[in-house]
């Protein structure tokens, strides 16, 4: 079952259509606010979470006690404002933080499990965009998001183009690539291939696939680092040893910590969740979605927009947001576009990079 | 236990001496030879293999019936010309073909399985060097490799400097990296995790860990490849169908590829050697073994080198050929250098690159 967790929760009042063809009845959104909404609610900003992130942008996560996400970007004073402006983060569905996944109960009583639909990452904005109709907010000032948070902001300009005046997405993609697929199938395999993951019914069992998520979650946590910065951090240096130990333990720093990634990862996050979510990113290419051309996906955009790559991303590289710069321009968009150097790969929107700090602030305004 | 394969075998007239500090007694050598071995023993090429490769460079795979892996070097009339060279290929110890691995009886009658030494690539081209002795080959025309078979030139080099008179390195290192280790530390953690794995004691038991071992490679072989090349290869076509199918099943034919990728490789590959070579691969640094200075490795030595990558590679980029030719000129060696162009990343070397067949023929001679 899902963990009881202290969130906001809107129940939407009507089935959610899925690109699957089939309406998810009993859908819940959990989500966070942060500032106050205007009176005239035209100072709503959604932030869009990436692949395990959640609605804990800014605040403390229930679970592991850590500070919220992006606390250095979301906050008073900070480049998105709290002072200025209202912040909506949701959890994303299909996912495990409160918001309908395939750990919540379906009419049966009994966790979905494999039985949740397959959802796409419109399928995800659908629900935002439930959400604010039910918070009444019709059109936001900015969405944000990085990863797969810029794949919803993306999406939402695309199909709801009168629902943002900004958008802004940051080391994301407008498809995934067979790269990016190959390494969430391995992920997927790794899951799938634990036996306690008992074909997804795993849930009140006393055993989830703790051992196969792990995995998974060393996989992908390679691709979100640059071999720089693997190279800068760890190199080749050893875990608390002088010398060599000619076994298996973590003898390098870097094993040390991706295992303490992996097994860190399985105390927040449901393997089910990630099973379908990874499924979502990877069948998100915007340009299928409106008839094999992106141009078309922005056409008679009235948004602005911004995108922004780190020149050490290699999981969605520069060369991608420019594929969506060149889309935006085609369509006749208002876009900036700006390649940051940062160190730190694709995670860098994540972290210490203040030139990213300069440009969403401007860009928000 | 490992399987029986036609192949000829050397057994080791004492014990091998390890970096780990033990000497591992009853080793033997499974090796291929292809060509005639001139009187003078001058003609010898040792061909060394990768990671997952064997002995049978340019014959019939005993196991899967496939052609040799590379048998579009070598061969008559070949860049490396069987009429002309007496070819030797070995498979290395830790390895599952032949050679002494953990799949081998230890003294007590049983498989070695974990007891088995943790091993370096240096002990692998001791082995190499004691098949030499046994043939009585005091000095090879040349010792040629690609990925791992070109640390074992490499080691060789730098270890026994009088052994080969040309030194041909292909898509390697002289060090494994931090991001190498990380990838191969998940591979290692796929199959320890499976519960198949037993510890590694499942010789005999009836059930081998596939499912893990299968996840291992099919990361892995994301790393032999270029993001364009299976950009090119497989973009986001689907898999015998139109269109998605909302599920979990291979739609893409990228993720259909990865899984024939994984479990073909467990029908011929033993997953303790998976375990053993991966680590032999992380230890790998030459440098640290010639006190911290890669020159000094190579100081004084009587050898041609010539070092190849391709600028697809992203496992082992051009940088790391490059570090070692700047350590080769530090050390007055005679180098040449060349970096090719070729779409599909590290695998290119086994692959179809007319360039490399004249690199390798005219540094051959």
């Amino acid at each position: 079952m899902a963990p009881a967790i202290a969130t906001k929760l809107y129940p939407l009042p009507s089935p959610l259509l899925l690109d699957g063809g089939q309406a998810l009845a009993g859908v819940e959104v959990a989500y966070e606010t942060y500032g106050e909404l205007a009176p005239d609610k035209g100072n709503a900003i959604l932030v869009c979470h990436a692949l395990t992130g959640d609605q804990y942008v800014a605040s403390r996560h229930p679970v592991t006690g850590k500070p919220g996400w992006w606390e250095r970007m979301v906050g008073p004073g900070k480049p998105i404002d709290t002072d200025r402006f209202h912040v909506i983060c949701a959890n994303v569905i299909g996912g495990c933080m409160g918001s309908t996944g395939p750990a919540s109960a379906a009419s049966d009583g009994r966790p979905y499990a494999m039985r949740f639909p397959v959802i796409t990452i419109r399928d995800m904005v659908r629900a935002q965009i439930a959400l604010l109709d039910g918070l009444g907010i019709e059109r936001l000032h900015a969405v944000v998001g990085g990863s797969m948070g810029g794949m919803q902001a993306l999406s939402l300009a695309a199909n709801f183009p009168d629902r943002a005046a900004r958008v802004l997405a940051i080391a994301t993609t407008a498809r995934h690539s067979a790269q990016n697929i190959a390494f969430h199938e391995v992920g997927r395999q790794a899951v799938m291939a634990d036996p306690d993951w008992q074909g997804g019914d795993y849930y009140g069992s006393g055993h989830a696939p703790d051992k196969g998520l792990s995995v998974a979650r060393m996989a992908a946590h390679i691709t979100y680092l640059s071999e720089s910065g693997l190279t800068e951090k760890f190199g080749r240096n050893l875990q608390d040893r002088d010398s060599k130990t000619f076994g298996f333990d973590a003898d390098f720093q870097v094993e040390s910590y991706l295992r303490y990634q992996g097994s860190g990862f399985t105390q927040r996050f449901d393997a089910n969740s990630y099973l379908f979510i990874t499924r979502a990113m990877d069948y998100f290419d915007i340009a299928e979605e409106h008839g094999g051309l992106l141009a078309k996906a922005f056409a008679g955009s009235p948004a602005r927009f911004c995108l922004v790559s780190f020149d050490s991303d290699w999981l969605y590289p520069t060369a991608e947001s420019r594929h969506v710069v060149h889309a935006l321009n085609a369509a006749g968009a208002a876009v900036s576009f700006v390649e940051l150097s940062a160190p730190h790969g694709h995670d860098s929107f994540l972290l210490d990079v203040p030139a990213l700090d300069r440009v969403v602030k401007g860009f928000i305004g």
